[in-house]
């Protein structure tokens, strides 16, 4: 009798009410027809724009970020300090001097040092991938600029950009070892548009540091098919950048408190700071929109049992500093995160919904998924979901319940950190779809019947 | 009897033996299956690339297109010079400075005078057309900047360039005349991409030259959309040019000699030069290559009765000026065109075919859109066709033979006159189909069993 009793309660556990689930419908109806994470992005990316971490327009976001939060009447707004490596862009051109003169769009990646004053002429070596290039012979590029041509391959979940990254992330160091002056990669795009994709770069201490850029892709294709007919191409490359030692930028955090289980809560969020090409409204504008709007109507709706906590990270471009600073400062109370979100690819419609939790979870999970399905959402049983950049130090931090709602990537990385990435490639029908999707998700885990507990 | 030999003679006259149409079919044929025009394409966007006139590049595309018609077997090559003003863009960049800074991508307008060292800044004054700038009140724009917001729309022929243009083409006195210091207006553009339109300019004795440029759509939104929250924007705008004085440049002529009326000829060509942002693959490289292609062809084919001659104009964007030098060298001789036709908007299909000729020509039209037919071209019985920009001046002249074979539009002004007009953007088996109408209609004209005569 009391184990059946145990037994019952444990699948009553995973059953919403009736009740709960009418406010389900209705906060996602709310939700379809709600323009605030429109109205939120457009004033993110208008009347602030570009938010590099560390500028001017990085402070003015904080702080539109907290005026927001508190005129939409979060219960709770606060910001936490993180540090970064503070990193400017002011100047960067090139153009192919031989065989024929011709600009060349390229864009400096983050953390590259300046070329000398007027900039860096030599003539190119192309290899088709970072293994070839380690594969040539130790001192092979002295003076030259390595160029890696290595093409990122389009795909819904965007499974080309790690492959593809591998070149941003290593190539200057690689380069630099044997002996190249600069370093030149087609860059992790999808585009057929003349755009370069920056993104962050690493140095390695013991190797020479060497200016680094990524080409847009029609430029990549001149340069490989310059190089095949057997022309000596040489480029000029020109950028100027500095090194501002740390910097201080801000954490921006919104929470609607739970009216049983307060300690207790959903995060959802994404990150504030972006590239300073574009306007960074798919990345992240649209996470840091969609999120704040979600959890709004969350609250305008029925408070939820559990807490809310939208956090928008600091500094995520340069090396996930916002993120890390959150899940120190929290790492005692980490255990009362009982799910965990971020929205940070994109604003195309959410078409996946996947967890990583503990199997007592489960049904609460398929409970979530079967109210996402109206959404269209499918749900993926898999459970092994990695969440968002910014979840990473939470997950290396403890078996966090981790969420992922899966934005169709397939177009992201045409824009993904290039001067593209502006308001009117994002489409406000499908950004409703998303914010829907992220306030039944995060109402529902924050309201379950019983705690989501991490694997 | 007399009369019904005439009339039967007239009829006699349109009709082409079974020979020729064979002929056709395997020249139509031929085509299709020839990569002749994408090599052309490729080796002068690739190995040349952009041809400003009066630049090295343009002396290249000169040197180039004189080589290839050699080696391609054209029965006579030459050159004709044209004089233009040789202007030059040396740097362009723009911020927004308030509500808060962020970039602002614009490309001056050919023949815009520099800005002061340094650059302007200034407020912008928005206004949605030229004639509501042009409705404003004398003085009213003084030390300020005007902009004008106007946006072209999408058609398979292209008829939103010509509203649009009036604001490149006027824009800058207008904003002069009531006190402006600089000139702004949305590209002439479809594009959703952050690529500004260049094109040309004009300045009018006795009213101020300010410099004048226009910024990609989503600037111009973002523009607009900051004006319309009331903030006052301020812009800065840094652009340095140079107006060199008088430059000479070339028309490079190839010709198929006809083999019995050889003095008469057809006329089918695009421009050898592009503005300098991007590499002209669309404009008008397609046409150098296609028109270039069909003509050995036809050679490789059939000699005709009558010439086909390739003339590459000079200068064309700067304001026709190859096309003035050719029809101003061979202005007695214009009768001896039986058909002209020039290939300059883009090589996406051509689907539609149209003349403006004497109706007694009618007849041999309609034969020869019988042979376009199986391209899937369609035939417009207007007989209002304008033919190129190139063609301008001829038709002033006289009432010439002339042809428009339409290329579909409708993604064209997505490109046309920036940085992303490139090889990539040219779908090769559309240039074919292009190649193969320019075929069947030059070998037809040439071939016709009477001289096609003009209105």
């Amino acid at each position: 009798m009391a184990l059946s009793l145990v037994t019952s309660s444990a699948v009553l556990a995973a059953e919403f009410t009736p009740a709960q689930l009418q406010t389900v419908a209705q906060l996602r109806d709310k939700a379809l027809n709600s323009d605030l994470s429109w109205q939120l992005l457009t004033a993110l990316t208008t009347e602030v724009g570009p938010r590099l971490p560390g500028t001017e327009n990085d402070k003015k976001a904080v702080a539109w970020a907290q005026t927001q939060f508190q005129q939409l009447g979060f219960d709770k707004v606060w910001s936490e300090p993180a540090t970064f490596p503070n990193w400017r862009r002011y100047h960067e051109s090139a153009s192919i001097l031989t065989p024929s003169e011709q600009p060349l769009h390229l864009t400096a990646l983050g953390n590259s040092i300046s070329t000398p004053a007027g900039g860096i002429s030599a003539e190119i070596v192309m290899f088709e991938t970072l293994d070839e290039l380690m594969a040539a012979a130790d001192g092979s590029l002295t003076g030259k600029i390595a160029f890696i041509n290595y093409r990122m391959n389009r795909d819904i979940d965007g499974n080309g950009y790690g492959p593809a990254v591998k070149a941003r992330n290593k190539g200057a160091v690689e380069a630099a070892k044997k002996g190249a002056v600069a370093y030149l990669m087609r860059s992790v795009s999808t585009s057929e548009h003349r755009f370069a994709h920056t993104g962050g770069s690493h140095y390695q201490q013991g190797v020479t540091k060497i200016p680094t850029a990524a080409v847009a892709n029609p430029d990549a294709d001149q340069l490989a098919r310059l190089v095949a007919l057997g022309h000596k191409v040489t480029v000029k490359v020109d950028i100027r950048t500095e090194d501002l030692g740390e910097g201080t930028s801000y954490n921006v955090i919104g929470e609607i408190t739970g009216s049983e289980l307060p300690e207790q809560y959903v995060l959802i969020g994404g990150h504030l700071d972006s590239w300073d090409l574009g306007t960074g409204a798919l990345d992240d504008g649209a996470g840091v929109a969609l999120t704040m709007a979600a959890a709004k109507l969350i609250k305008d709706t029925q408070r939820p049992k559990r807490s809310v906590r939208v956090v928008l990270f600091a500094a995520e471009e340069l090396g996930l500093w916002g993120a890390k600073a959150y899940f120190k400062q929290h790492e005692k109370h980490l255990h009362n995160i009982v799910a965990a979100a971020e929205s940070d690819f994109g604003a195309d419609v959410v078409y996946a919904f996947e967890s990583n939790v503990h199997a007592d979870s489960l049904p609460i999970v398929r409970a979530i998924a079967a109210q996402l399905a109206p959404l269209n959402v499918q749900y993926i049983a898999k459970n092994e979901a990695h969440g968002g950049p910014d979840l990473i130090p939470l997950a290396k931090a403890i078996s966090a319940p981790i969420f992922g709602l899966h934005q169709d990537g397939t177009d992201y990385f045409d824009y993904h950190h290039t001067a593209d990435d502006t308001l009117d490639k994002v489409e406000p029908s499908k950004l409703k779809q998303n914010t829907a999707t992220y306030a039944v998700f995060a109402f529902m885990a924050a309201d379950a019947p019983a705690m989501i507990k991490g694997k």
